[in-house]
């Protein structure tokens, strides 16, 4: 029997995807038929969706068995009432490896001053200041879901002592961890880059506010490559101000696109880079979102199903 | 019999570097006397010295063993020929490290195309274009000594597809290696960013002319980490002129410092950082000297002893 596949992800995806998809379901055997339209919800088996997708009511699609996020984050869909399908999130080869890329490259400008030298072509030399080794710059990851732990190793790769953080605790190969309150307050003050790579729930919202920038040394620097939630904006603006944390790179914001008038973008210890940092590649993704579809019809557990009570 | 060793090296590196060579010379076990001051040049053992060093003339040191460079480049040195006594370059782990993290970022930095957001805080979000995989750029270094087989290595760590080219053939672990005229044509024309990482000799100097930034791919990107001689300056601007050369990313030039009014600093193609993408560190390199030091009085080899007929 030929199995539905509807495709509700922000249609702009659409022709990227369609081929793909096909045929990493056609690899593994699996007879579907592939549509960015659904004449009858109540015939589809999988769902396909995305952040600007064209569902917002879940419910007539009766018989769907899941719902296959094609992104990592997952926060918009579970405050949807009526998905009550297994969700599953994307975890996608290609988009972890450009993730650890942008975020090793970011960690590394910081470390090595380049914005001085990328601003500063004014015909001055000044080569007093040399940076100090990457051993000696100590880096902390929040977050050390699939994404965490690539960057995390990324980066000790290239000399960084690197400490993860997650609210449970894990063990991950190459990089020390921490985990729970206690373990927030000592990356904190012992990290000079702190990278965000957690997902937005209830528990993490506002994560980083006034108080706990100011358990960071002076001048650290933050990356935020994962949610604008994550972040009390106006604290940070205002540890910003003082000089208390020295720059902020930032590749999410609570309102994407981000307004032209947000102080973000002029402050000039900010770096506003739009949502970049890591993105879900077709060729990858759709062999992710085929093994889910065969697991289903296995009945075998999909891969990074959401649990609703973590929210992630 | 206590050894006396000149530091005849830029007056201005002494109060870094005493401590840390009186050090690793005790620490060796070696009676040894260490001053930046020589009132009977015929009684000095050794001689360290750099660019900007105080010696002109090293004839009147006629006892001396052995003369030690602080730096990896000789080439200044080579041109004296008062300097007959065997010529040791600096091989400093700290620096081999540092310049494989400076590599590393600003490849990472092209790759991900950053000066595009660090100079461009206008408040316009731009998120068409994803960056290819590391993976998917394929990245040549031209010299495989030390440091150019610490960046290689460090960047195919991260996913870059690097090949290495080399004067003679050389096998490097982890990166894919080419040499002589028919492996340079290879790698020039296989490589999205081209790092310099070769001694200047007569061999070597301007390398990278017209003819061979024409085998370039169309807007490839260049790191020089080495010598300002090993690039045709005028075949340069006039690549990135055209646009053929996208971007250079210059951290030597022929002059130094580079003259305010010299075209690269203006140009928008064009990085200049001020020949800080590796500095030799006084504790590391203080007992690379002292290893020489113990190996000259024990009548063994020098490490990184220069070969004159080499000219590194």
């Amino acid at each position: 029997m030929t199995l539905r596949v509807f495709f509700g992800a922000d249609p702009r995806r659409w022709p990227k995807y369609a081929g793909p998809v096909r045929e990493a379901l056609a690899e593994i055997g699996i007879d579907a038929e592939v549509t960015d339209a659904a004449p009858d919800p109540a015939a589809v088996d999988y769902i396909i969706t995305s952040p600007g997708g064209v569902i917002l009511d879940y419910r007539p699609f009766s018989r769907a068995k899941a719902v296959l996020n094609l992104f990592a984050g997952v926060e918009n869909l579970l405050s949807n009432p009526t998905l009550v399908q297994p969700l599953c999130r994307m975890v996608d080869p290609a988009m972890t490896q450009s993730m650890a890329e942008w975020v090793t490259g970011h960690v590394l400008r910081h470390h090595l001053g380049m914005d001085a030298h990328v601003l500063g072509q004014d015909g001055v030399w000044r080569n007093q200041i040399a940076p100090p080794l990457a051993a000696e710059r100590p880096v902390g990851i929040l977050g050390l879901g699939e994404l965490g732990q690539a960057a995390g190793q990324m980066l000790a790769g290239v000399g960084f002592p690197v400490t993860g953080w997650s609210r449970r605790p894990k063990s991950v190969p190459g990089i020390a961890s921490l985990s729970g309150g206690q373990g927030l307050v000592e990356v904190l003050g012992g990290s000079d880059i702190i990278v965000l790579l957690l997902p937005l729930t209830k528990d993490t919202e506002n994560l980083l506010d006034a108080g706990r920038l100011a358990l960071m040394p002076a001048g650290a620097v933050i990356v935020n490559a994962a949610r604008g939630g994550l972040i009390d904006d106006a604290a940070l603006l205002a540890a910003l101000d003082s000089g208390r944390i020295g720059h902020a790179t930032l590749d999410a914001f609570r309102t994407e696109p981000l307004p032209p008038e947000h102080p973000y973008w002029q402050h000039p210890r900010v770096t506003v880079t739009p949502h970049i940092a890591a993105e879900t590649r077709p060729g990858t993704a759709a062999r992710v979102l085929a093994e889910n579809i065969r697991r289903g019809e296995a009945g075998m557990a999909y891969l990074h199903q959401v649990d609703r009570a973590r929210g992630y």
